[in-house]
């Protein structure tokens, strides 16, 4: 059952360790069968390289476990974050995948509460503007319902934004949040955001002055890889 | 004769490398047998490459080196900063395993004698509040018994402190010491400090105004993983 | 057909990948068999771990691609920055390969629209004074033919500049590319100018106000290596 | 003949690589034998993966190549820094090995032009106070015998200083150079230089105002490894 879906969570788990976005057993990757309604995510405090497509854990949208009957193994507990993933899918109804780190430099940016600025095309080829941070949570959003709250203040931060063409958040005081149309898609553009955070620390440091590109390069690089007129790769 | 307290002494040790807290044969770790009063520690200046269990040195809470027939070999100096190891085995009762390297990033902190804030979740999880820094060592200090008195000044630190909410102390222009249930939980903490300092460094430096985090989300962060009411993981 | 040329890039760029100067599938390398006016370039949006000789597109200086039969596979669609590496071709007549990555460091000097000083040996070795950024590019330059653009920028900037004494050059808000005699030989000044953006990186930040080194040092350096009198290696 | 110095000047200059000290055919190290009067360095511009013993140039403190019959090759050229090396050779009688890099960090404090300060116990173990840096070489300095020069403001530097006390230097606008009592020896202070400096730079910006460590702690570790009284290891 969800073979595939949990083969994809799995290996895009592991995928995190291999890429050096987590140590221990940080960070958790989840995917979505939105025809089922099924939420395919990591277990919690696992070691990555202790996980198999067994040990991901189901779900629905409303956070129930799905047990599934797999070599008489009993479902383990999900990741600690699942109701934030849960928060995210049922309001960003275009993501198929979401990752979860505390990747070295989209950490430093989320512990310092600012945004990333767009500094250039590496920046622009994922990111159609800043990456943005949310709000300081409120002593009653930490209190109670704490994950679930931690996707609320996301939610609310993408009032006017389109998730995919902004498909990460630095929740403030904590770590980014990533998504895409598939589990191994969001592991990728925490791959880049990472990448694109150690690029924005070093262009400040060379350039506290330094302004973010013009938008009109930032279109250019965005829509050349994204949208109908893409024109980046072998499939356009 | 305590085989399984110098195995993972021993491996303790080794990880210390694998992990690149370490370079050359810096840094060591030990692990206490309360019941026996028996502590077991890396002899001083050998390769981690060329350790071996039977190579990893077992004295009592006094100093006193404990021969034990392995093979003919007579004990090996234990390290150097034993007394430091011992002084903190005697006071802080709690503890199981102490670890202490030059590692890059809490050697800086260390070495520009700042405690290292609490920006963010990452810290909050595992130290219940801003890792503290010693005091520097006066004269006298440094002069006589120099490694006891490095254990001094960090249980004077911790007057109102209690350990094992705060597993980790940076000296003041030497580098961290870091502490846990067993000699493998402390090399973990030892990995975590590192990158937390990491973070903060790259915090202050996005933002050099940054304060720390509410001590709400530092409850939050820090009792969902410690304590009775902890809800990570899938022993809880 | 060619297959020496085609060989030679496609190690060049898998090259790049085994340096760490690129991720995912970004960068391109590129080489010219000047006789007989034929380019070899990366195919866009294709694994480095994917690339064989055969992939490798092969267009003439005008931008046709030269269709191959290999394999009946058809041609690929050549890198989406190929516009850019012909300009350079077309007008650096005395360059046989070019390299494009977004590499950690170079790309912050870049994003930072700053040159990179000439600070020190290292960076004297290979550069023949300040590694030069591009202007900002137009609206119009962005909007239309955008990569043939950022070639022309390149080839303004250079226009009091012997490409070959400096091999490299930052475009405002986007990367470096570099170039020399080969495919090989501009990855691995891609490798130097990555190094040597760190060192200077380093050096502001150790002391702000420092100054370029001196002419007599710079020509001392470059001299060693390069040019008639030369004396650096075997073959002098 | 002098195959063994040989061994030991090819392994050290093997570990150059190993220990990420250097890229591409930067950096060499050289080992003496002082009864003979034979140096053993590298040759200039031979990557690391093609050095052998049977590569490895032999000369006098003169500079004159000593041909070695060894399967019939002739010598290499001996690296293009070989005048500096000897010139040490010939001033610091209790060296017997020497190595230079272009390691990033310590690369970046000689950019800067600015002396190591002595920070912490790390520093300390090996540099007895802060390491010093050159002066800015003349314009007949660079211009005639600029490796022999080279070697010459060094020891201009060390006029007051115990070389075997302080086993490095930052060359201005260059980079550093290590020794010990072999070439494997001054192949480690190398890697605990760059270490050093690493701190060092992290310190200054988590605390600009940082002073040095007090001469207390500096003698209490520096001697704790060096000199008749020290404790460190196995062999005290």
């Amino acid at each position: 059952m969800y073979e595939e879906l949990r083969e994809a969570v799995c290996k895009a788990n592991i995928e995190l360790q291999a890429q050096k976005l987590v140590i221990s057993s940080w960070g958790n990757v989840s995917g979505i069968d939105r025809a089922a309604g099924v939420v395919a995510i990591k277990p919690s405090g696992v070691a990555y390289n202790e996980l198999t497509p067994e040990r991901i854990v189901l779900l629905d949208l409303g956070g129930n476990v799905i047990e599934v009957e797999t070599q008489n193994l009993a479902s383990l507990q999900p990741s600690s974050d699942t109701p934030t993933h849960l928060e995210l899918y049922r309001n960003f109804e275009a993501i198929g995948g979401i990752c979860h780190t505390h990747s070295l430099c989209a950490t430093m940016w989320a512990q310092a509460c600012r945004e990333i600025p767009c500094f250039g095309t590496t920046h622009a080829d994922y990111f159609y503007g800043p990456v943005p941070v949310t709000e300081v949570m409120t002593k009653d959003e930490i209190e109670s319902d704490y994950e679930l709250n931690t996707g609320k203040v996301i939610v609310r931060r993408f009032a006017n934004m389109e998730p995919m063409k902004m498909p990460a958040v630095l929740v403030a005081g904590h770590g980014p949040f990533t998504w895409g149309n598939t589990a191994a898609a969001a592991v990728e553009v925490a791959v880049v955001l990472e990448q694109a955070a150690k690029m924005a620390l070093g262009t400040i440091m060379i350039n506290p002055n330094k302004n973010k590109i013009s938008q009109i390069l930032l279109d250019k690089h965005y829509l050349r890889k994204h949208g109908k007129n893409a024109y980046y790769g072998q499939e356009n």
